[in-house]
Order: structure tokens, then C-alpha cells, then sequence
């Protein structure tokens, strides 16, 4: 089927919703039988997410209260990039604020977009190694996270048995398996 | 660390925006550090995905137009649960819908949230098999839909190159991929 058939037209767009994180938009589409209809959707600056490798092949995560789900949950360390940030600068920003670590090795992996139905955030995925932990202060002091360090098999154990719930740190965390096992055949 | 170090606790909640599809709640709430702060997050049903897999090891995807990302994707076939729905309902329901496949062996695999920023999302994935291909009409006719079949491995090809970029495809497909190589350990 060719892509004609399938692609939605916008015909106008409006910003219904802006607050100081969401922002809602309401567009009306052309729809590819002639009809139209609305699309609301979140606007998004996109976001970077890091999996930091330390030299003995453990890896860097956080837990991390999420109010919207109402959890404690295992993350990897991620954040939104800033307005007009370069992806791979947020990534090593957010790695230091949220974690300590800089990094003198960082590689882009892929990315995805976490809610195609509601929103356009697009994430993008970085192995992060040569890492340097910095004592002192580095974190927002009204972020509150936890910074542990687990080898790559017991967070591979957490996803296995349903601990690991985060979409970004899910697919992260899948994606680093095949390549540090060498499984992409 | 204990999770009081890092818990927010609702201290109001308000309904802020309410379209069609997308409801806004900002909440204010108390930090563990005594400060309080504010929670803007989408409200959401949730969702179900499905693997349909056929006789010969095939999967049934979709390609799909997703209007806040701009471009037609590869999917596995999912959707919003109706008020009050089951998951597991929901899950043969839009299998249904959206392929005109019914199954009769349906196995749970995991949940997971697909954007804990901002939304309590959760999306419950399923493996389902003994499909039986329906013809007729199935689909609601404003919904745009490919439907193909094709090789798990062709999926993983895919998904290897960067051309599956939909969260809940992508850890669904992980997941099959774990399940149905053995590679669990």
C-alpha cells in the first residue's frame, strides 16, 4: 500500500493547553478517504537517555519517585534536552547532573519515540564509557534520586522478572544486550 | 536509600484541560524535602499490544500513520481499553479490529509505561497464537491501516536498522525475541 493512502493532511493546528511541562495541541487533519477529523497531541522538545558502562562492565542506573504512575522505579539516567541542545550534549549533561559521572567516551545507539499516539518526543539512545566519577554537588536539589551501580546481568534479571517498567530504560537496556553480546545476527 | 527519601505525596489535584482524547491533571505535592511543588501529567486508560504470531513462526504487524510524529510506522496491533475493559478483552478486541484475526491462545507477558514523565500510561503486552483470519468487514473505516505478515526475523532485521522506532513495538518484539530463542537466562 503506498503511504498516500495512509498520511493524514493538516488542514490548521492551535495551541489549546500550554503549562509549564505539557503542552496540548488540537489540529484538524485531512484524512486519506477526504474526511476530516482532530488530532490533540503533547508537544515535545525530545529527551536523551545514557547507558553508562563503568570499566568492570557494571552499569549506572537510578531509582527514581515518578508522580504520574505513582512508583518508585529503576531508571537509567535520561533528561529533556534544553531549547535548541545538541542531543549528545544533553546526554552527557544529564548523565553528570543525575549521576556524578562524566564520560571521555560516548557512542549513539538509536532512537524511538515512546508515545506515537499523544505525543511527538523523540528519545535518543547513547553507550556512554570511560566514565569519571566527581565528588561534590551536581544534582538539582529538588530532584531526588538514588545512584547505584549493578552488574549488566542483574539489570537484564530485574527486566526479566518485571522490575524494570520505564519504556526508555526497557528499550536502552535490550538494545545494549545485543550489542555487548553480540546478538544482532 | 528508602523510598520515603524519595516519595511525593498529592497534596491537591486539578483537572486542567479535557479534550477528546487527552486530559490534563496539575497536582501539587509535597517533596521528601518538605518544599512542594507541582505535577502536570496526561491521564490515561491504558492500553493493550499484541504479538500475533502464526502456524509457521510468521508475525502479523500494521504500517500506520502517526500524526504527531508525521510518518507511517510499523506497529504490532493495539489500542486504548474501553471504560471498565479487561486487558486481556482489550488485547482480542483490537487484534480483531485492526487485522480481522481472531486467536485462541492469548498468554500475558509483561506491562510497561511508556512515558512516566509525563503520563500514567501503562500498556500490557500479549503473545497470542492459533490465529484465524476473518474476512469481511472488521476495521472502523476513519482508521488507516496496513496490515502485513512477515518472518520474526525479518521484524529483528528491522528493528536492527533503525526502522522500527514505536516503544511498544520494540519491547514487545525484544520480548517475543527473548521468549521464543530461550534466551531468558
Amino acid at each position: 500500500m503506498s503511504d498516500e493512502k495512509l498520511i493524514e493532511k493538516k488542514i490548521s493546528s492551535k495551541k489549546v493547553f500550554s503549562g509549564k511541562l505539557l503542552h496540548v495541541n488540537i489540529d484538524e487533519v485531512l484524512l486519506p478517504n477526504g474526511k476530516t477529523s482532530a488530532r490533540e497531541y503533547i508537544t515535545h522538545p525530545g529527551a536523551a537517555v545514557i547507558i553508562p558502562v563503568l570499566e568492570n562492565g557494571d552499569i549506572v542506573m537510578l531509582r527514581q519517585f515518578r508522580y504520574p504512575v505513582n512508583e518508585v522505579l529503576y531508571e537509567l539516567p535520561a533528561g529533556k534536552l534544553d531549547k535548541g541542545e545538541d542531543p549528545l550534549e544533553c546526554a552527557k549533561r544529564e548523565l553528570f547532573e543525575e549521576t556524578g559521572y562524566t564520560c571521555n567516551e560516548i557512542k549513539f545507539l538509536n532512537s524511538f519515540y515512546p508515545c506515537i499516539g499523544y505525543s511527538d518526543e523523540k528519545i535518543l539512545i547513547y553507550l556512554a564509557k570511560g566514565l569519571t566519577l566527581h565528588k561534590g554537588d551536581h544534582s538539582d536539589e529538588d530532584e531526588f534520586l538514588e545512584v547505584m551501580t549493578m552488574s549488566f546481568q542483574k539489570a537484564l534479571d530485574l527486566l526479566k522478572n518485571g522490575k524494570i517498567t520505564d519504556s526508555k530504560t526497557i528499550i536502552s537496556l535490550f538494545w545494549a544486550d545485543k550489542i555487548l553480546s553480540n546478538r544482532w545476527t
